[in-house]
């Protein structure tokens, strides 16, 4: 692994702050409740799973805080954590749904009286929680690698890569195994405006694993495509239709044009959960419009008039008919996705959601 | 006119410094030929054209601040001003045309002894060149206007507007010159990295011109043409070769097969100065790459890891087939382009490139 962006161990949670990359690689260890709920809102961890996994480690962390004297104390505090943590950002399904599952795991514990038993259990249910993410990546990559080829290009957006996860990503854990089987491919890196995930995160974990690198803007994608330098394009999404229809990061519908328009395979990697099939197309996917001043500022300085007018769209929709196929945990679905997609979900652990933000 | 950036007035020149744009409007004087070539080195002035029209009255600064006491002193120290001059920006071509023609101006005046004869002469010369650029951005406009309608979308990239040249500029003179026709429009900047100088530019000139200015991302242009919000697309450009193959800052080529995907018009805007009828298609362009640093750094400060590999190229290439028509001064040409670019040609004042940057 590349990285653990979210690490608990002998009782203590530490987390890589992320919004200290690419300068500074440092561990932040979070001791109490309220560091946890700070670090998630502030974006220290960031990625959909690994903000499940880190809170889901922070109900431990209010246990161990403020340790319980009673088995209903015991409940009470786990509970009013996982509470307070589910307002810490307050559109991340994989945050609620992790929260959930240690929930039900006070649940099933009514009637259980010892403390370290009890503490026990809701460990272990944060330990499956990373564990489970960690092994969908694992399979996902193993299911994408035989695409990347000895001598090829691949082209990712954003960062749906080890940080964004427990520690092996979705888009980026085909890179990883590609490299791990051995096989010398050169990485592009959009760098993925305006928040950069691309320049600051992505580059990061690819050069550390060691891989062939290159960082562009993400306007010079279609002359690098041009240049006949690009051989796949693979990335991640937050929420996949019943069709195929991927909404992902802004740009991503941007590169697939340019991939169509060059021959260029074009790739979603997900683990089955992000499939959301009440959702028959990404027709009806809203699209969040985010903070002007993401465009306008930088580390807090003008870069355009303050007052201008932006347009500034958290995600864009990917229509099924550009994406050559959907790299899952089960393996590789090409169109018509309907099916594929269908049977991939019926495998699925229930949630919703493998944000790249 | 929505600004001047080069005055020529009561023997001092001044310019806006772009490089406090679009924080603080600004026009500092230069009044010493150190401090004009101070300005182009360091992009107080950039734009092709409006660099060669600065430097021409550069050689009438360095008159001025030591006014030379015979005929053969003061063509020395004209001569020698330009020869300095020209070595500010070692790639501007308008640059070395504008002092070219100061230089022949000085050859025209042999045997002229009154220095003050000399100075007007020059002068004029200078002056001319201002008005020059002046007219053929007012007639870009005229021919482009006709082409945005009430009520449309109109995306451009990077800056071909005021800043860059006399203060018409060449794409943004269809905007200004469709919007003083009483057409009521909007427009979309491509913020355009990694100098930005869409953020930073072309939104400041649009506002300022009353016009209806959204800025967005690069990355964001297929999404907002998705939408159906984009009816048009106007860029400038470096250099259009033979077959209509055009150079343009890094991010058109991508805008235009984006263009196409959509079937939106997609049209490039020039004074026919910028033909390169030498070239017979784009393909021997060459392209620059620039400092990994515009990428990597933002204020000094790291947006990527210090050493990643970057590829940073300034300019790319549209395919004439991706062009729906070519704007000039001479009217809009349109596909197949070699007759009617040899024809405007013909009738091309002889200067080469109208760069963006």
């Amino acid at each position: 692994m590349v990285c653990e962006p979210v690490i608990w161990q002998d009782d203590v949670l530490s987390i890589i702050d992320q919004t200290l990359l690419p300068g500074e690689f440092t561990y932040r260890e979070l001791p109490a409740l309220e560091s946890v709920w700070e670090a998630i809102k502030t974006l220290k961890v960031r990625g959909a799973p690994a903000i499940g996994i880190c809170a889901a480690y922070g109900v431990l962390v209010a246990l161990r805080e403020n340790p319980p004297k009673s088995a209903s104390e015991f409940l009470d505090v786990a509970r009013s954590a996982a509470d307070y943590l589910a307002t810490s950002r307050p559109t991340a399904v994989n945050l609620f749904w992790a929260l959930d599952r240690m929930r039900r795991a006070c649940d099933a514990l009514q009637g259980e009286s010892r403390i370290e038993n009890l503490f026990q259990r809701l460990e272990s249910e944060a330990n499956a929680i990373l564990a489970e993410d960690l092994e969908l990546g694992k399979r996902i990559g193993e299911a994408g690698a035989p695409l990347i080829e000895a001598g090829m290009g691949v082209l990712t957006h954003c960062n749906a890569g080890a940080l964004a996860t427990g520690g092996r990503g979705t888009a980026l854990a085909v890179f990883f195994e590609a490299h791990a089987r051995g096989v010398s491919f050169r990485a592009y890196a959009d760098e993925t405006r305006p928040l950069l995930q691309g320049g600051r995160l992505t580059t990061w974990e690819l050069q550390r694993a060691g891989i062939d690198v290159t960082l562009i803007c993400d306007n010079m994608a279609a002359h690098v495509m041009r240049e006949g330098k690009i051989d796949r394009v693979i990335v991640g999404a937050d929420r996949v239709a019943a069709n195929g229809d991927t909404a992902n990061k802004i740009g991503t519908y941007g590169v697939a044009v340019l991939a169509h328009a060059h021959g260029i395979p074009f790739y979603v990697a997900i683990p089955s959960s992000t499939l959301d099939l009440s959702l028959a197309s990404g027709a009806s996917i809203p699209i969040e419009q985010r903070d002007p001043r993401e465009i306008t500022e930088c580390f807090g300085r003008p870069v355009a008039p303050p007052d201008v007018k932006t347009y500034n769209p958290a995600f864009d929709v990917t229509p099924a008919s550009l994406i050559t196929g959907i790299i899952t945990e089960h393996g590789i679905v090409t169109p018509p996705f309907e099916d594929g997609l269908r049977l991939c979900a019926c495998h699925a652990p229930s949630v919703a959601g493998t944000t790249s933000r």
